[in-house]
């Protein structure tokens, strides 16, 4: 389904190692003809000397444009004062929920078979409002906010995506039996969205619990939806079961139905540069992009290619156990094409 | 080293399958001529029929006498307007350690081999303020309050605590790079204390980081300290690398050196009452509250007990696979004591 005028998509390499992982995923992506034409902006940590910025108004409006993009990863500096590039994104283009598939590569062995979930976290708000204040010195709190309007439309989200998607059950994570108002409010908007999908299971776990059952048999969930910070935890939470960050992709979705699919690692400074890192987790990516854009075959025929490569074993990255270069890793995907 | 005078010690069967594991430590603690006489008191989520109540002043000042006490499950109903008991009593008993050893039972298998950690986590404040509040109608807000005075008091118990225990290293577990106040100062405070304690490595791990190290490798960690939430999250994820709460103590430590052991599993109502509980996590905790009292030899000689009836497979309750009633299982440690 090759669309005769090319898709304009948006792409924010990010720092350190964003750009070689990028440029892995503009060769793959070209091999396989997939129509799309990027359109790169740069959005990092470091003032571009071009623009004299970290983040153009015509980053985000390329977004807002194109209404899909994918994003390499951005450092979050600690207590630098100003707010991570992130969580600046994620507000100013309004990503209100992000979905993080999360399962086993076949022949990728880890401790656990057969993970298929997905976590579907609020993207917005709760301990992620950015409001805190010392009261007197020595005592400090942060507010948590949940709202009815963000927890419904994420819940609604959470419902649909699994429906589309044919899965049955969803799992709404949260500590109400501690923050009975905040995340019983979260929980009661589940609830109303439940009620208007009948043929999908609801139920609702403490977060605590839900970690817990996770390591001890992650078969037990399907889609899991919850606020900000539990979502931040449990998503790497399962990326871990299935080999880590580097393996997993993330999808951001905003209001009207912008996409910004990114890869949630870190920026590794100590590898950039070097032609070490992996770029299988902005791959995923950008697959998830292409289903974001019903680009099934491309995608099918990418994400193969990306399974088959990691699971002949062959050409893996150093964080794999393997001695492949980035560019020979990204060789021997386009040979599986 | 047995005392002439028995050491008093409160005992808080509690709900459910309280009673029946809480009689399995007391059969136990006997035949191996532990010198505690037992204060029993009832606390729990049902009205006491005795005294018209569900927690005494008396309970509480059993514990602040004696100074030391085990706990059984108490259930904490959600959204049932009165708070969970367990939060009661280590506010009122100022209960401001929680600590949660995990370490991996011989013979019996999971997916982890020779975990050994130790969640050390902040009991009185954080997100468990209690501070909730509606802003407008559809927007709630609760307050996570970190104060330095309760920061230094945990941070000074966890590298206390690693040094009399002979291990390597404290990890302090946060999210500053999103809650840069509260966590900030949680950091903060734990540097400050890591400055006292050369010898002890510290390092400090944002907890999605950490759950995602903990799930690939935990061998990674040794002593974990954290707020009150996190503490919650991970000590239960640690637990279910090993096999679930259902086989791991817990110890609350208060100021002046109280200590209210307690199994921090469920109080599973649906076996309450039909012999089939899993005494293990009571028996280990109430095991923590000897080594509290210094009674080493006692604490050693019903631990092995417990770990090799485990071990040898022959009695286990039915949430470990086997067919053993409570009863059975508690006869069979008694054996190998
Ligand atoms: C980098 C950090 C600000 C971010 C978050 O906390 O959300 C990251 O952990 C993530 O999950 O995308
Ligand atoms: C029962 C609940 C209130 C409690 C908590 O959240 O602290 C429990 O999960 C625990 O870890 O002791």
């Amino acid at each position: 389904s090759v669309s005769s005028t090319p898709i304009r998509a948006t792409l924010f390499p990010g720092d350190g190692i964003g750009p070689e992982i990028a440029e892995s995923v503009k060769q793959i992506f070209k091999a396989a003809d997939v129509p799309i034409e990027w359109e790169e902006h740069y959005v990092g940590t470091e003032i571009d000397p071009r623009t004299q910025s970290f983040l153009t108004w015509e980053s985000l409006e390329s977004v807002r444009q194109n209404r899909v993009g994918l994003k390499g990863p951005m450092a979050t500096p600690i207590g630098k004062g100003h707010r991570s590039l992130n969580l600046t994104l994620r507000k100013e283009l309004n990503l209100y929920a992000n979905v993080r598939p999360c399962y086993s590569l076949p022949g990728y062995k880890t401790r656990y078979d057969n993970v298929n979930l997905i976590t579907i976290r609020e993207n917005t708000e709760g301990e992620y409002s950015g409001l805190e204040h010392q009261v007197v010195r020595g005592v400090v709190e942060s507010l948590k906010i949940i709202t009815r309007q963000a927890s419904l439309r994420v819940a609604e989200y959470a419902f649909h995506y699994a429906k589309e998607h044919g899965r049955e059950r969803v799992s709404a994570i949260h500590k109400a039996n501690i923050m009975q108002k905040t995340d019983g409010l979260f929980l009661k908007c589940c609830r109303e969205v439940a009620e208007k999908y009948p043929d999908i299971k609801y139920e609702e776990v403490v977060i605590d619990n839900c970690c817990m059952m996770l390591v001890k048999n992650p078969a037990l969930f399907d889609v899991l939806v919850m606020p900000n910070l539990y979502g931040d935890i449990i998503s790497d939470l399962c990326a871990g079961l299935v080999g880590g960050l580097g393996l997993t992709p993330s999808c951001n979705i905003g209001e009207g139905g912008i996409a910004l699919a990114e890869a949630v690692h870190g920026s590794a400074p100590d590898i950039a540069g070097k032609n070490l890192a992996n770029p299988t987790a902005l791959l995923l990516s950008g697959v998830s992009m292409l289903r974001h854009l019903n680009l099934h075959d491309k995608a099918d025929r990418i994400q193969n290619a990306i399974l088959n490569t990691i699971a002949e074993g062959k050409y893996r990255t150093a964080d794999l156990g393997g001695k492949a270069k980035t560019t020979e890793f990204t060789k021997a995907i386009i040979d599986h094409l």
